[in-house]
């Protein structure tokens, strides 16, 4: 296959009742946007902090959309509300530990309080699962940080050849062993 | 509530048996009276190595005792009666990797042999739980890392407000959004 | 016992089936020669990428072999066939997040790719088990980076007394306490 899809799930109390603009995930399609050169089409959730909403949301882009990547935005705190990671990991098959490692490294640049984000990534069937914070900004910086390792981390589970525009960010590839 | 309360427990078979003094309790003590403008009051216990005892010391620091922060000190390197990380584990409710992460990477400044320390950090209810290492240099190297994420941690789980001696260590509270 | 065991595990379909020489585990048995003073027996083993024979291999080369280091090579990326850090954590009574965390953010400095490894270490009884990247050359920069702990390590799980060429890598041990 090479329809490319990528799933953008925000997960907010808030922004799902309409309190709110969902500016996050606007933010991520834009930077999807401006990160890929290969046509593709963003299937887009807006949804409560309710772990099995989430969970099922997962599962619907992964299995039934088909989502090459699916992003998420908000809940990777502390507060009680929040279960993103939890919900996350309890669809995957394979956690991907380096990519919370990285980006919590990464926001730590900016702010001491990046060490309470939870966020985590992983594999479920043919998708690869990340899960980004929730302010703009830092959406930006973690995936600005962990978006070149992307293309091929998808290679390896047999999704779809992903181009992106490296005057903006170069996905690496490995020479063939 | 604003009646802070803060858990130190000194996971150790010597100490508790009165081999030798508890100075790694007696040190987080310390720090927390340089730290802390905010009265606080200290609720301290010296126990065993044993699993259970720490799972059961917890749980009356959190859900009894109400302390927002429960710091423990010893038990969490390789060995077999090293079982801190594992009794907390077992009564938070969500693991904070960004604490041991952190930690271990600003112990590894000083000594290779960091990356032994397993110690990790997690909710229960509104108390923040935090694993520190065994040696009182090491403590006070790995609360100066993460402390300033502290206070924003217990706000958003609900706990009292924690206020900070700035001159000695900068708690950060991002912006309202 | 000083008696002293190596194991090296190549976890790699194409290896254990002859399709290509397995250099990955004879880098890591190189490079065990460079390191060690103390004399040391290699037992090496090469199987496919199957969750249950990895965690067969690892028990024997564990509990009947007694290996005190036990390293493995092959199967930590994000595909489908590649079950070794979970074939690890099965095994393990204690997980060693440290070395994973530092092992990625070495090969950080060389390739963005470096958080597609889901490598992680553990305690199996008087067993240390880590796991290492495919490439020869990630497995000398990951083994460079934590052998300086393994030593120390192998010393509190009660395992024999390993002592290491200072010129090629320096063991620490910390002073008495």
């Amino acid at each position: 296959m090479n329809n490319i899809k990528v799933g953008v799930i925000t997960a907010s109390d808030r922004a799902s009742a309409g309190i709110y603009e969902d500016i996050s995930g606007m933010a991520i399609q834009d930077t999807m946007k401006d990160y890929l050169t290969s046509e593709f089409e963003i299937v887009y959730r807006c949804i409560p902090d309710v772990q099995q909403t989430i969970e099922e949301t997962l599962i619907e882009l992964c299995d039934k959309e088909q989502c090459a990547l699916v992003v998420t935005t908000g809940g990777t705190g502390p507060a009680v509300r929040d279960v993103t990671p939890e919900a996350t990991e309890a669809v995957c098959e394979k956690m991907m530990p380096g990519f919370g490692e990285l980006m919590r490294q990464v926001s730590l640049q900016y702010v001491p309080t990046a060490i309470l984000s939870r966020q985590t990534a992983g594999i479920r069937g043919q998708s690869l699962i990340i899960n980004l914070p929730g302010k703009p900004k830092s959406i930006r910086e973690c995936l600005d940080a962990v978006f070149p390792a992307v293309p091929y981390c998808i290679d390896l589970i047999e999704g779809p050849y992903i181009e992106t525009d490296e005057t903006v960010i170069k996905a690496f590839r490995p020479k063939a062993k």
